[in-house]
C-alpha cells in the first residue's frame, strides 16, 4: 500500500513500512488467510507500478507549480499541529493564520482563478475561498475546487471579513483565504444522500424521490436512517445527540448527588417473568434465555438487598411489533428505584424534582443546541415548565374529569379498567397546557387494573393504585408506582392476574419478599421519549443513534 | 387480607379496603383471572376468619399487657417518622431517644426479663437490648427476643455507652435500649443461608456443606450467588456494589468533563460481524439477530458520524464456554472512541490519565469500603498506582524482554504471532510491580497478528501495531487502539484477517469510512474486572450484581 493512502500523519521515521500486516497469521485467520495475503500483495504492486506511473506524469506537471507541497496529500512532518474549531472563532481572529480541520460540504471551481469551499465542522460551516496569487497556483485551485464533497481536510488559511455576510454559512462574518489544504481523509465521488440534502425535516415517505421548489432532492427519513452515518454528520442531528447525551448525564447526576447506587443487572434472564409474549429469545448455549424488557425485578431485588436507592442507565428490549412514530424494540432506560419511610409520595416528589430538575437544565446548559434543532422542527415551540419550578401533580381521576369538561365522556367501566387512549393523553395534555401553561404533569393513582401485578393497591381504595405515570406534551415518558413489598400481598396480586407465583423464573424475585423486603417505589424513563417530546420531533427514531424497529436492524 | 399484613404505614383514613384489585380485570389477565380471584377472594374470607379468632386470643391476652401498642405490627398513625442512620449515630447521641429501621441480624431471648437483638444496616451492625421493666412486658420480651433473623423492624429506644465495647457490632461504643419494636416486613422462618455465614470470604467447592473450626456452616460461592439478594446484604458485598457504582460514576465523570458525548449504540444487532462464534444469536420477528460483543463498530460510526469524542456505559454480551475466574457472558463495559490531531498517544495519554483518575479517586471517595473488603480479602494488599500520578506505559517488546531476563523466553514465532499467555501477564505484573511498584501500566504496540482487523499497522514495522492493554495486578482491564480509518488499507486488513469485507453486515461499516473518517482511537474496559483487580477479589461473580456465566442465568 503506497504511504500516500495513509490519512493519519506518519512522522518520516515512521514511513519506511506501511503495509499491513503482511504474512502475519492472525489468532482469527482462516486457513485462506495466507493464499488471500499473496494475491493482495500482488494486487497492491500492481497499485503500486501504476501509482508510480501517474506520480511521474503529475511530476512533470508539478516542476512549474508554484504551489508545489501547499496541497494534496498532507505530507510528512514532525510539526505538531494544533487546529482551530470553528467554535472558537471570532472576529477576534480576523487577518490571523488559522489552521481548521473541517469536512467539505461544497466546492465550487468560480474561474481558473478563483474557487470556494464550503467547510463543515459538527454541522457548523464556514466559507473559504482561494484565488490565485503567487505562491496559489491554478493547479491549486483546480485541487481544492475539485476536492469530493465530505472529504476531510487540513486547511491553513487567513481569517478575512467577507465584503457581505456569508448567508449559506453558519458563521457568516468570516471567511477563510486559504494558503494551504490537504487531503486528510478523501470521501467517494458519489454518496448515497448529500448531508445538506438531509438538514431539512423529513418529509412524507409518498414524496421519496421527489424534488422540493428549488429543484434539491427530497430525502426521506428511510433514507436518512438507512445512511446514519451521513446524517448524524448534519447540524441538527449533532445538536439532538447532545440532547441525548446531556439527559443521561443529568439523570445520573441526580441519582449520585441523591446518594443512590450505580447498578447493573442482568439483560440475559433465564425466563420471561414480565409477559411472555413482547419478550426476545435468544439461544443460551444448550438452553434459551430471554432479553429483560425492563430491570424492574432486578431492582427490587437489588433493594430488598438492603440497597436503599439505586438507578440504572441501559437499554431496555420490547419485542412488540408497534410500527409507529413512537415505538423502538431496543431503547435507553432510565431506571430508580427507592425506600421510603412513611408514604410512597416520598418518591413521587424525587421523581418530580429529578425530571424537572433535567428538563430546567436542559434548557439552561443546551440552548444553542435547542435553538438549531427549532430551526429543523419548529412546530411544537417551546417546552413549557412549571413556572414555580414544582411538577403539577393530578390524580387520574382529575384528568378523567378535565376530559369529561371537554366533551370526552368515559364509562363507568373505561374508568376502572381501561387506561387513556394515546388520542385522549394527547388531548388531555393540550387541556393541561391552556388550563395549567406547562407541558410536564403528573398522573397518579392509576387503576389498578390497568398496572402491573407488582404494583401497590391503594389502601383507601383499591379500584386504584398507588402509581404514577409522567408526561410531556400528553405522552407518556415514565411509568412508576409504589410496589408491593409483602409476599402474601405479592402473591395474591400476581393470581388476580392470572399469574401463577409457582411458575418458574418468579421464585427468586418471590424469595426476595421472604427473606424480609423493606417499603419502596420508583420509576422507569425513557430516554429517547424525553428527548423526542421536549424538543418536539415528529418521530422517536430521530431521538436514537442508530434505532431499531420490527423493520430496521440496521445501520 | 388483614390490614396488619400491610407492612408500610397506611394513614386511618386510608385503611378502609386493603384487597387488591377486587373483581378488576387486568389488561394482561388471562380468562382464568375473575375465576381465580372468586377462589382468592374465599380463601382471603376463611383467612379473615382465621386471623379474627386469633386476634381474640390474643386480646384476652393483652388486657395484662402494660407494654400494649409498644411491639408487634406498626400501629396506624399519621407521625411522620424521620429515622437515624446508623451511619450517622455517635457519642452525641448518647441518653437520646432515636427510632432507627433495620434487618434483625439476630435475636435472643436471654431470660424472661431480657432479650438482645443484633440490627443491621447495610452491613453495619448495632445491638439493641431489651430488659423487663415498666412499661416493657414479658410478653414484649419474648416477642423481641423471638423475632425472625432477617426481618426488617422498626426499633425506638435511648442510646447508652456499654460497660465495655460490644465486639461482635460494627458500631461498639453504643446499644440502644429499646422501648418501642414494630414490624415492618417480616422474614420467614427458615431462610436458605444466614447473611452472618455470608460475611467470610467463600471457601472451595469442595468444603460446600461442611462447617468451619467454629462450628459456621460453610457457604460457598455458589450457594452464596444462588441467594445472592441474601448475599448482597453483607457488609462486603455493600461495599463492592459501592465500588462498583464509583467505576462508572468516575468514568463518566471523567468522559464528560473532557467534552465526550454520551452514546446509546444497539445491542441487537443484524450480523455476527465481530467473530461469528462467540455471539448470541436472537429470535428478531421473524429473522435473526445477534447481541452486540461491543460498540466497536457503532462507536467507530458515531466518529465518522462527526462525533469527535464518545462514550458508552452498557453491556456487552460474550457467547465464549468459559468457565474461568474472570470470565462472564455478560459484563459491563465502558467504551470511549476519540479523533486525534497527530498521534494516536494523544488518545493514548487520555486513557492513562482516565484510569488514574478512576483509581485514585476510588481510593479517595472510597477509603472505608475498601477497608471493609480487605478484611475478607486481604491476600492481594492495596493497589499500588505509580508515585508521580504518570501510568507506567511500556512497550509489548519491553514486557517481552522482561520476562526474557526472568527466564520466561518466547521463540521468535511467539513474540510476533501470539500474545502474553495469562500466566504469563500474571508474571510480568508481579516483575513490574517489584520493579516499578506500581500495580498500574499499560503495554503498547502488540503485534498485528493478535490483534482485530480494525487495527492500524504500526507505520514503523507492520509486524507490530499501534494498539494497547492496560493491565491491573498483571491481568488484563482494556483493549484499546488506533484504528484504521481508510477505507483501501481497512478492506485490505480484513482480507488479510481472512475476513470478507463483502460480507453481508460489513456494508454500513464500512460505508462510513467510504465517505470520509478522521483518524481516531479508543478502548473498551471492562467494569468488573476493574472492580475486582482493583479489590483482589478471588472471582469476577464478586463483582457483578447477578453474574451470568454458561451455567449460570438465574437469579
Amino acid at each position: 500500500m503506497a504511504d500516500s493512502e495513509l490519512p493519519t500523519r506518519p512522522k518520516p521515521e515512521e514511513t519506511t513500512q506501511a503495509t499491513p500486516a503482511e504474512g502475519g497469521d492472525s489468532k482469527n485467520a482462516s486457513k485462506n488467510a495466507l493464499k488471500k495475503a499473496a494475491k493482495e500483495k500482488a494486487k497492491a504492486e500492481k497499485a503500486a507500478a501504476r501509482a508510480a506511473q501517474e506520480k511521474a506524469q503529475a511530476a512533470a506537471a508539478e516542476a512549474n507549480d508554484t504551489a508545489k507541497g501547499l496541497y494534496g496529500q498532507l505530507p510528512e512532518t514532525n510539526d505538531v499541529i494544533s487546529a482551530t474549531r470553528f467554535s472558537e472563532l471570532s472576529e477576534e481572529y480576523y487577518e490571523k493564520e488559522v489552521t481548521v480541520v473541517a469536512r467539505v460540504d461544497n466546492a465550487r471551481v468560480q474561474s481558473a482563478k478563483l474557487a470556494f469551499l464550503m467547510l463543515r465542522q459538527q454541522g457548523q460551516k464556514v466559507q473559504a475561498v482561494i484565488a490565485a496569487a503567487e505562491p496559489i497556483s491554478r493547479q491549486m485551485i483546480k485541487y481544492t475546487g475539485g476536492l469530493n464533497v465530505n472529504s476531510i481536510v487540513q486547511v491553513t488559511g487567513i481569517v478575512k471579513k467577507p465584503e457581505i455576510p456569508i448567508s449559506s454559512a453558519t458563521i457568516s462574518h468570516l471567511e477563510l483565504h486559504i494558503r494551504k489544504v490537504y487531503m486528510i481523509s478523501e470521501a467517494a465521488q458519489m454518496l448515497p444522500m448529500q448531508v445538506k440534502d438531509a438538514e431539512r425535516p423529513p418529509p412524507t415517505e409518498a414524496e421519496e424521490g421527489q424534488v422540493d421548489a428549488e429543484g434539491a432532492p427530497i430525502v426521506t427519513l428511510k433514507t436518512r436512517l438507512d445512511n446514519r452515518v451521513l446524517d448524524l454528520q448534519t447540524e441538527t442531528s449533532q445538536a439532538i445527540t447532545w440532547i441525548s447525551s446531556g439527559v443521561a448525564q443529568l439523570f445520573s447526576e441526580y441519582m449520585i448527588k441523591s446518594g443512590s447506587r450505580w447498578i447493573f443487572t442482568p439483560k440475559l434472564v433465564g425466563a420471561a417473568t414480565e409477559g411472555g409474549s413482547n419478550v426476545f429469545e435468544v439461544k443460551y448455549f444448550k438452553r434459551n434465555a430471554y432479553l429483560a424488557q425492563s430491570p424492574q425485578l432486578y431492582k427490587q431485588m437489588c433493594i430488598a438487598g438492603d440497597m436503599e436507592s439505586v438507578f440504572e442507565i441501559a437499554p431496555v428490549f420490547r419485542a412488540e411489533d408497534s410500527n409507529t412514530h413512537r415505538h423502538l424494540t431496543e431503547f435507553a432506560g432510565l431506571d430508580f428505584e427507592k425506600t421510603f419511610q412513611n408514604h410512597y409520595h416520598e418518591v413521587l416528589d424525587f421523581a418530580e424534582d429529578l425530571l424537572v430538575f433535567i428538563l430546567t437544565q436542559l434548557k439552561e446548559r443546551y440552548a444553542p443546541q435547542i435553538a438549531t434543532i427549532q430551526k429543523s422542527y419548529p412546530k411544537a415551540g417551546d417546552f413549557k415548565l412549571p413556572k414555580d419550578g414544582k411538577a403539577l401533580r393530578l390524580n387520574y381521576m382529575d384528568g378523567v374529569a378535565l376530559l369529561k369538561e371537554a366533551g370526552v365522556d368515559m364509562s363507568e367501566q373505561e374508568r376502572f379498567e381501561n387506561d387513556f387512549t394515546t388520542a385522549m393523553e394527547k388531548q388531555l395534555g393540550q387541556i393541561i397546557r391552556d388550563k395549567y401553561d406547562t407541558d410536564f404533569y403528573v398522573l397518579d393513582k392509576f387503576p389498578m387494573a390497568v398496572r402491573p401485578f407488582y404494583t401497590k393497591a391503594d389502601p383507601k381504595d383499591s379500584r386504584f393504585s398507588n402509581s404514577y405515570d409522567f408526561f410531556m406534551r400528553g405522552e407518556e415518558i415514565m411509568s412508576g408506582a409504589q410496589r408491593i413489598n409483602d409476599i402474601k400481598e405479592l402473591e395474591a396480586s400476581m393470581r388476580a392476574k392470572g399469574l401463577d407465583p409457582t411458575q418458574e423464573g418468579f421464585e427468586d424475585y418471590l424469595n426476595a419478599f421472604r427473606q424480609g423486603c423493606p417499603p419502596h417505589a420508583g420509576g422507569g424513563l425513557g430516554m429517547n421519549r424525553i428527548v423526542m417530546f421536549f424538543l418536539g420531533l415528529p418521530n422517536v427514531r430521530l431521538a436514537s443513534l442508530f434505532p431499531r424497529d420490527p423493520q430496521r436492524l440496521r445501520p
